[in-house]
């Protein structure tokens, strides 16, 4: 189970963009030579993120991109939601798609969903700005605390 | 962000024997048939299955598989864990393959690692048991509740 590299992506960027907010817009190439990710694979997560409101972008010479809210107003939740193409845990999330025969009058469904909820609830907790945060894991104010695998 | 088929076949398949205990040992044809799922896919979910010690397998006439204790003390959280190829939520949970540049004081990595204690502390809570259930989903004792989108 992982999100996608697409949504890994995304929040990268904008991690990269609350940690700057004095350097100026900063461009597609900076970002991608910093994390070492594709200039095309950038373009398309900082589209998406344009699209969905969580970043402005300019043109031009001096141009680039700058968060289009203070990070403190950024969910983690929100950005999983509107970058993830999907949350269908199995199949039957998705009713158009669902071919399963047990379907109907299945417990384990519920289950699933109970399991969701509880995931995006903890990403629901935090911002970009505790993200963002640059320190030592496990020490951020009222959670995450340490890291078991 | 989804559980692979191989996990959703695997409690496809644990389901079908906890409903059916009396029936006798079950055979790979059988459960394929009533899924809908190809024999071949099946039988790597099985082998896995009887390898993990969730199910027993016998041969010859009569032969098939049946679980290996009773649906109550099979946990979801256990299958998920043993049939799920990885849990790795983003690229820095396994350190082996990790290339990002923001991991040491990530606080976001703290964050997805609360979410997946979530995610799986729910599926703790449920044994095969719960899940095999037949009924209404939603009215399961304790759990799990309505299933909003």
């Amino acid at each position: 189970m992982q999100l996608t590299q697409f949504t890994d992506y995304s929040l990268r960027v904008l991690i990269y963009l609350a940690r700057n907010p004095e350097a100026g817009p900063a461009t597609v190439p900076e970002i991608a030579a910093y994390h070492g990710i594709s200039r095309n694979h950038l373009v398309k997560v900082v589209n998406n993120l344009a699209n969905q409101g969580f970043i402005l972008t300019s043109r031009g010479k001096g141009g680039g991109m700058r968060l289009a809210r203070p990070a403190h107003m950024i969910g983690v939740g929100e950005v999983v939601r509107l970058t993830e193409p999907h949350m269908n845990i199995v199949e039957c999330f998705d009713p158009k798609a669902n071919a399963c025969t047990i379907t109907r009058g299945c417990f384990l469904t519920g289950i699933l969903y109970e399991a969701r909820r509880a995931f995006m609830s903890t990403l629901d907790k935090y911002t970009l700005a505790d993200a963002a945060q640059v320190g030592i894991p496990g020490t951020l104010r009222g959670g995450p605390g340490e890291r078991p695998a």
